[in-house]
């Protein structure tokens, strides 16, 4: 499986296809969904998980529902198909991308006077096909910002499997390393779902890339010891300013890269950007149950009776970010001038 | 069980008894040792680890060694007995404890004329009162420097089994609870052997202290939010000038106090001081298998294909320590001139 063939999502047969991302590496199980209800738990249950893979998701999820409430009854279909859009909408609070999706999607009922279905498939596969469109014009850009022997570290998975296809931090470093300018990829394992050691490191070795898994907290003691020059992430919401929503560890990295001279990249596309929102303090941050902690693959692995605290995101400030990558362009440094700049190239 | 009574190192029977470290909290399961070589595959394996409680363990270690050595030949002891502690002191690189045990104990040979055993065992139960005294000392010494109603986290496990019992950094969040002053405590679970949520909520949950555990690149995302007054942790070596080397992690959550105005504590013996390295750039960090990453609980949680870097140590400059707690007094900051005073107070 090539990086160019590998889809965490596919419309396929009139049905929505999820690779399971819970069961990788150990297992590859491609979940088969009719319903939009079935795509919602999928999105909720991390089936299928990365801001812009869950935003490609709900668009082919509103396709879903928009067949069950035309089913149901071809004049009122756009009233019927409120609460499956409810449904996708609730799925995960801090991601943009899905309501960006469904906001995308509703805009096109207005012009919709038939069977909506072919309609919205129409529009679902064009926002999936825009995202890698996107990925790829990210990894162009983001690659020319690497310097020769560059030797990075990313941090959860933003790869294929995160999104349309392709990658936004993990395109990057897919080019970078296409164009020999990359020389060192180091992926944290990232705790507690490991999608760097299950998922990030399963799609860099089916593209023969090298890659050296680390605890999270030994990234510190890699940046001391001058073994990294880029750190690389994806994002799943990203304010005005330029604050960014990333999964839990990242502003940990932000601030030692900082401490260590480290630069510091946000890869993601414009449909992450969240312009209503003035700062990441307004951001919305998931908590998960304290089992994802306590647990690991049906395991217990902490001592009966301990608590946990399981954040999913956290908050990295502009400023500590040297570049925003997005398809439109690069921001650097992010702040609202530059953001706002993306839509007047 | 409580604290006063859960003794990851015992001598009974004539034999060394370990807690099998590696099963809890699974399993509950002590490995009864009589031979220096097998006390020095339990240091290397893991059986028992903690920089003070591998001191004490290679302290009874070379009391089976001088049993073996003795029966094989009386008038010759002290010279067959080299092997076993060139084993004993080769078994992990760098805890500085395991060679000041070693010492300890050689220091007595020259005075010891008949069966060495039972002069020995003498020291060697010496060695192990004097750690337990040692961490009372330090938990009234560390507790007196929190504030009330006190947020503490905490690193890795330095409790009871990672002792000769109580606990060093564990020893002041023990003491420290129990005189009121501490509402929360938070431990890291500390990847890649899950110290933190294996052992250390292990021995809490025992003492009925709440504990929350959170995986470790979520702890910048804590202080930011203003939720962590002290970091308290152990150190497996420190050097003259205060640099300390302790679990991977420890660094990086160093630089996080410090950048978010929180404070930090090394809580250690005396005997984890090595006045013969001027500073941390000459400590020897071990790093052990990247199996040890790559699997968890003997199933393998990375993608096949990929490495691992696991360094098992870091170091902490001294600059971003508040204060250094020893059974011999406090030294805020520590510095060559502080840490000399130890001995002359």
């Amino acid at each position: 499986m090539h990086h160019d063939t590998l889809r965490a999502v596919r419309w396929q047969d009139n049905q929505l296809c999820l690779i399971d991302q819970r069961k990788l590496p150990a297992e590859y199980q491609v979940i088969n969904l009719n319903t939009a209800a079935a795509v919602a738990l999928a999105i909720k249950d991390m089936v299928v998980r990365g801001a812009p893979a869950i935003g490609v998701t709900a668009a082919y999820g509103v396709v879903l529902a928009a067949q069950a409430a035309y089913q149901q009854n071809p004049a009122h279909w756009k009233t019927l198909i409120q609460t499956d859009l409810q449904l996708l909408a609730n799925a995960r609070p801090t991601a943009v991308n899905l309501h960006w999706a469904l906001a995308q999607m509703q805009a096109q009922f207005a012009e919709i006077h038939d069977d909506p279905v072919p309609h919205l498939l129409a529009v679902a596969r064009a926002i999936h096909q825009a995202d890698i469109a996107a990925n790829h014009k990210m990894g162009e850009l983001g690659a020319a910002l690497l310097p020769e022997n560059c030797r990075v570290l990313t941090h959860c998975n933003t790869g294929s499997l995160a999104t349309g296809g392709y990658g936004t931090a993990l395109g990057v470093i897919r080019r970078g390393y296409e164009l020999g300018k990359i020389r060192q990829v180091y992926a944290d394992e990232t705790r507690p779902w490991l999608q760097g050691a299950r998922l990030t490191a399963w799609e860099l070795v089916q593209d023969h890339i090298p890659v050296t898994l680390l605890a999270d907290c030994a990234a510190a003691a890699l940046m001391r010891q001058g073994k990294v020059d880029w750190v690389i992430v994806g994002a799943d919401r990203i304010t005005a300013n330029g604050d960014t929503a990333n999964k839990i560890g990242t502003y940990s990295l932000a601030v030692l890269a900082r401490q260590h001279g480290v630069k510091f990249m946000v890869v993601a596309p414009t449909s992450t950007i969240d312009m209503q929102l003035a700062t990441g303090d307004a951001i919305e941050i998931e908590e998960r149950g304290a089992e994802e902690v306590l647990n690991l693959g049906g395991q217990a692995i902490a001592a009966h009776g301990a608590q946990a605290w399981n954040p999913v995101f956290d908050v990295t400030p502009a400023e500590l970010i040297d570049a925003l990558v997005t398809e439109r362009g690069v921001c650097a440094p992010p702040n609202v001038a530059n953001l706002l700049g993306l839509w007047n190239i």
